[in-house]
């Protein structure tokens, strides 16, 4: 893997001299088409060897490109903010928008590396993190984003040499600490490790690239020549997709489906409900207090057609808890900072705590319902997202969330009974719009909609529950027991999965 | 101040009944003409004796309003990413965007008074603390926000009647722990905190409004009532900015200023460059990894005319220290989320860590640089924008940061000069738009803003560096020696401040 690498390539100062300036020229020409155009976040990852020039590439592409649509992601010990959320939260939240170049000095590769050298890692969970680095970055890429993953290289005896040639040299001498002669002891398992970790991760969609890292000169040209080469095949929208489009979804032809199965009859009396009510959030508000909670987290998502009552529902679940304790998070339209990520960006940055609790009053999930209905999205996009959107809650749940789903479910007569209710009472009509009744005309293919992402993202780590609303009594109940049950479930378990 | 809270106002059933649709339908009115019209933020803080009615009145905004457009800001133990930073930094990411509506359970004032209950703050650091909220809020409100401060009040027989009412009733059991009987406790001597704190900060642009709690109808309709009316007036524009404008600048009679007397004139030879910036690059490394800066940070702005080599000059910084220890953070044009919050805000948001290093290639002196000369701005704002700022910086001093702030000058000649330079090399003009040949001709009005701001905003905590930068070598080393000796004095002390 490293052959090419230690072949001790260089580049005299007279080329180097003579290539720069055009180089240079060509590199802000494309970083200006970049930004210009707006629909590519450039990620670029910065590791290999200590000493094989990581810290000197950053300075040079700073210099060669306007830095100020540059900016350089580094991490170090994880804040209680990160440890408490998912191990990739801390990335998601770094990541460039569209149109600007984001270096990562440290990824989502420095702890699984750091974790093999130091045999922390079962190798069943470093295959684990493999994959779901594979998939992270297949994410990305279908997103529009152009990932490079550059490796520094280096020998054991360049290295050696290059540390005493800085500390010879008075100008340099002090970037050499103990730090890094400490480094040289880790060589070899450094390279044992990472020799794996390339190989499993060398994706076609984003390839490592090794660059031999003795040589100042050939390093910086040779990286360099690869970002404006990729760049300008980017920009000029060579790259394809990575993930083939899933195979279609099975036909529907006894016409029985999940949701026309469910029993919308279901009633609860007020005097029953009232009591329940009463039982479920004294229960809740126990439950969010319990001691090992602390250690967990919940997220709600509610989904549902119009009017079913979703904000009634997420209105009684907070009602048992402190407002310190959770957050309802409505999703409308995506800001401009939003629209530049990948469309996961923005459900992540509210991902809660733990020992917190986050409601979603619609969700991810608009990516596989209303922009696949109203063809918002391209269908390979809605196709990718429900392994992406499983894989995003896989993640949520190995962090020790507690994701609960709920699609709420009403007959097309008690919609337009409701929608002609809320036009009739003045202070709900802001409930009620053009949109509604456009969504309404489409039920047939929002149904069809619904019954595949049940199917297709009902996993074991989030189950739905599919709730029948037509009364909303009923309903609401029904979704706080559930949500006490799958709790006190979770809460009995030591451990997190 | 409590009296009129202490009359058992109540407000009957059918009264109530009456009162409500007509209410929510003009609170939703006035909601969405907030949003449409995109320019008022409204911060609502909800606070109060126990059992008053917090939660109850956050409910019933909820039920009344747009739940989408409004979001509850609530907080607890500070994360170590917002201890890390200075005390208002975790209140300035969550303040909602124009349009939006904030609902504060806990704010600004829930440490100073809890600080106060436990007498763990001196009455000196508690009308600091006092001060500094008064000068926060009015910036708020010079900045277009709508500040509402309810107190929701309670005599202590009330307080206890309530807790056994809840108790009494299944249906709300659950809500009252033993939490809050001890609040019961404390009862006396939150009344006298808060007096005095209620009293200090009773400002004409922000006055508390203090609510009889213990009926539920009548603090309902009060709040929404008040709530309403104060969207009403402000949303017609009735209410003016706060500060009166500061007095006209000292006019310059006899042509001398700072920027005038510098001494242009400054060079460094080659050789003299390199030893004397390896000497201070070594320096600047061994200070940052010092263990005492842990405990601070440390923020650079640069400011400076339009190819002063700022660009150049940070670099520099940023090659002696560790990737993951600082951030460049370039100034470019405002992002839609940062357009919808107080001018401050966007520079808020990359306030380093303690132990982290933030360089600010141009800052918040925006505002009485470029948006004074350009008019970007109006005069009331950009004279304000001078106590802002100070009162900003000092609030980075007194959680620990180092302020550096440097200024490059060259002459106008020189300048010249570069510009040619610049278009020269392919590589290079980037660096030189048509905006900047439009700056060049506004010299001179850029000349006197730049002597105000140094006479207005060179404080004892955030001291002007005037750098001398016609020849580069000469400014980067003036700049590291600068950052390198305000480093060790700060690390030589004990305190922060």
């Amino acid at each position: 893997m490293f052959e090419s690498a230690e072949l001790g390539h260089k580049i005299d100062k007279e080329t180097y001299r003579k290539a720069v300036p055009k180089l240079r020229a060509a590199l802000l020409d494309a970083q200006y088409d970049l930004k210009e155009q707006g629909k590519i976040p450039v990620v670029v990852l910065i590791s290999g060897q200590d000493g094989a020039g990581k810290g000197e590439t950053i300075n040079v592409l700073y210099e060669w490109m306007d830095p100020r649509f540059i900016s350089t992601l580094a991490f170090s010990t994880p804040t209680d903010e990160e440890r408490q959320r998912p191990a990739m939260w801390r990335y998601w939240r770094a990541l460039p928008p569209k149109g600007r170049i984001g270096i990562f000095a440290g990824s989502w590769y420095s702890d699984p590396i750091h974790d093999s050298i130091e045999e922390t890692i079962s190798k069943f969970a470093l295959d684990q993190r493999i994959d779901q680095i594979n998939r992270f970055e297949a994410m990305l890429v279908n997103e529009g984003a152009l990932v490079l993953k550059f490796w520094f290289h280096l020998t054991k005896d360049a290295q050696k040499k290059r540390l005493k040639e800085l500390e010879k040299d008075p100008k340099t001498a002090w970037r050499v600490t103990k730090w890094n002669w400490d480094r040289l002891k880790t060589y070899d398992k450094l390279q044992d490790v990472a020799g794996h970790m390339l190989r499993m991760t060398n994706t076609p969609w984003a390839p490592w690239i090794i660059v031999e890292g003795a040589d100042d000169r050939y390093r910086s040209l040779t990286v360099g020549k690869i970002i404006l080469d990729s760049l300008k095949k980017k920009l000029a929208d060579k790259v394809k997709d990575v993930t083939p489009v899933a195979p279609p979804v099975p036909p529907n032809i006894d016409g029985r489906d999940i949701i026309s199965e469910l029993d919308l009859t279901h009633r609860l009396t007020k005097a029953a409900y009232e009591t329940e009510l009463a039982k479920w959030q004294g229960k809740l508000s126990e439950l969010v207090r319990h001691p090992r909670f602390k250690e967990r987290s919940l997220v709600c998502v509610f989904e549902g057609a119009d009017a079913a009552g979703k904000g009634g529902s997420i209105r009684r679940i907070g009602a048992a808890m402190d407002a310190r304790q959770y957050q309802i998070v409505p999703i409308a339209a995506p800001t401009e900072e939003e629209r530049a990520q990948p469309y996961l960006w923005r459900f992540w940055r509210h991902i809660p705590r733990t020992g917190r609790v986050a409601i979603f009053d619609r969700s991810w999930y608009g990516r596989v319902l209303v922009e696949r209905v109203e063809g918002f999205c391209a269908e390979a996009d809605w196709l990718r997202a429900y392994t992406e959107i499983n894989d995003f809650e896989h993640e949520l749940a190995k962090a020790g969330a507690i994701v609960i789903k709920f699609w709420l479910q009403i007959s097309r007569e008690e919609q337009l009974k409701r929608f002609k209710e809320r036009e009739k009472i003045e202070f709900k009509r802001f409930k009620i719009t053009e949109e509604d009744w456009r969504n309404r005309k489409k039920w047939d293919a929002y149904h069809r909609a619904i019954c595949d992402m049940v199917d297709r993202t009902s996993t074991g780590d989030a189950p739905w529950t599919l709730v029948e609303a037509n009364d909303k009594n009923y309903a609401r109940v029904k979704i706080l027991k559930t949500v006490c049950e799958r709790l006190e479930a979770a809460l009995k378990k030591k451990n997190k999965l």
